[in-house]
């Protein structure tokens, strides 16, 4: 149904090679004879056929990325940093968003793409290892965090335990006793993760895990923040710290306190995890766990670059430096 | 060099009817054969010629999205909304951070995915009008905004003008005269649309506009926001109250009011634009324009469908509603 180069080259009266020419982007090409193939192209709705182009190529130069969630500031800078790092590589990043469902994640797993992308960076949140494992498409593909992340696969990850055991340390230094610590959800491996890093960190200073003290069933955003605060506050258990689980958790919390007149850090210190811009302007400035994004998508584009290279190379574990940043909620404003 | 299908079926023992169900999802597989032909594909790192099949059908199936920042938390959630409006109309997105620089809008104006992709949803930064109007690509596309809007295309935005000019009148209506605006950059469309909109709000007031209390050159993020509002506070200009051009110019402009010791809104009052969630839960929280971005999001799936059915619908212009949220930061906390 579609026009044809030749269709093109016809009504602008110039010769097949001068269409492809300017379809290529090739310096040789006066702009009066640019523009007449641009309005011929135009008007006769042609469509360069570059997936003909891109196997001439044996690559489309482009790389996916599947996240659950653009509406969290860690996964857009994350897929913003990844497409700063994939264009110094000359690929050009998709992003498909898989609101962490099964349905979004199958795209990701099944190849519906593959023929399209060459690699994929995918963050599983709702896909069981097994299932990532037996993946129909061999399409070059990384995986960040730790949901789901079967044995033969590059991956991506911060030592959740170890990042979540420095940050509590830190409320413990601060002579904090009664804390707090919201997000261990049912279900979630990078929640799970944190809270046996706390647990170790309260442990460890002599200090009984107390139940009454940890929160789950919230969602990872304000909202979920907001309302754990809230029913802590109303709780009657006595609290001096929070640890929330990410930022997010924290910025809501941080509302509730302002509202209920807690003083924070003097009554209630809080500390957060990702370090995501919000909490650096917030009021008062939230203490966290700062992980090298940078280096984290670096690290992903350079696993893929190595894998279309070398598909039989072996599968790589990387772990993302992190450092704790103390600002204003844990360390007086 | 790639495996075929018939070398699946040869490998999985089944026939090329079977690999075939089993990469279409078609119910009538047993599990064993499903996996068995999985293991193949694996093994052989067989691709789907899902371009094959998508031309069958005659959609790929692919909406792109071409958005200038994705740290943008407005930007994150308009293109989320898109996804899920997409969603409902069984099309899966795309989104490509063009990070507002031409080589980034290239990508959307070249076509270099156009036979991958049925529409693409641009909101063009850098590219001029007479450039958008010519690209080299005939796949169905909607502008956003009013930076690069030539005749003849799918347009959907905010009047920005009148947006400026309502949450300007709220700042007037609350007995402020010394009315900052931040935001007014050169070349910027959008900017100098809203800039607008204050300057007829404060003339229809009988108030002189005050060169002295317009800050340009910044960025439109929470740094531009703070040092804009740091040099206007250091200029010793009387100021009562900041209309910042968006909400992250409004959340760092709020962060150096709290350093500073000034008091929002009882000595100066602030008030953004896009009303990102950062401001419901900021302290204090913040006033702003909100426009309707699932209106927004759904109007442009509805627009792209439209076009894919009809070439040559013709071009409309819509308008995206939207209300002024005043909260904390201009009517006390």
């Amino acid at each position: 149904m579609g026009a044809r180069l030749k269709d093109v080259a016809d009504r602008a009266g110039v010769s097949f090679k001068t269409v492809s020419n300017v379809i290529n982007n090739h310096p040789n090409v006066t702009e009066k004879t640019r523009q007449k193939v641009l309005q011929a192209i135009a008007e006769l709705r042609y469509r360069p056929n570059v997936t003909a182009r891109s196997l001439r190529h044996g690559r489309s130069g482009f790389l996916a990325i599947a996240l659950p969630e653009l509406r969290s500031p860690y996964f857009a800078v994350l897929a913003s940093e990844i497409g700063a790092a994939a264009k110094r590589e000359g690929l050009v990043v998709l992003i498909e968003e898989t609101f962490g469902e099964r349905d979004g994640e199958r795209i990701a797993l099944e190849g519906l793409a593959s023929t399209l992308i060459d690699g994929i960076v995918f963050s599983p949140m709702a896909t069981p290892a097994r299932d990532v494992a037996a993946r129909l498409d061999a399409t070059p593909m990384v995986l960040l965090g730790e949901r789901a992340h079967p044995a033969g696969c590059d991956h991506i990850a911060v030592d959740n335990v170890r990042a979540a055991r420095e940050v509590t340390q830190h409320l413990l230094d601060i002579g904090r006793q009664r804390i707090a610590a919201i997000g261990a959800e049912r279900g979630s491996v990078t929640g799970g993760l944190r809270a046996r890093g706390y647990r170790q960190a309260l442990t460890a200073a002599g200090i009984d895990v107390d139940p009454a003290l940890t929160v789950s069933k919230i969602g990872y955003d304000r909202a979920g923040g907001a309302s754990a605060m809230a029913a802590l506050l109303d709780s009657g258990t006595d609290i001096d710290a929070v640890f929330c689980f990410n930022d997010l958790i924290a910025l809501g919390a941080l509302r509730v306190l302002r509202e209920r007149g807690v003083r924070v850090p003097e009554d209630i210190a809080v500390a957060g995890f990702d370090d995501i811009e919000d909490g650096r302007y917030s009021s008062p400035t939230l203490t966290t766990v700062s992980p090298d994004i940078p280096f984290l998508a670096a690290e992903a584009v350079r696993l893929i670059v190595r894998r279309l290279a070398d598909p039989d190379a072996p599968a790589t574990d990387v772990e993302v430096p992190f450092t704790v940043q103390v600002r204003e909620s844990t360390a007086g404003g």
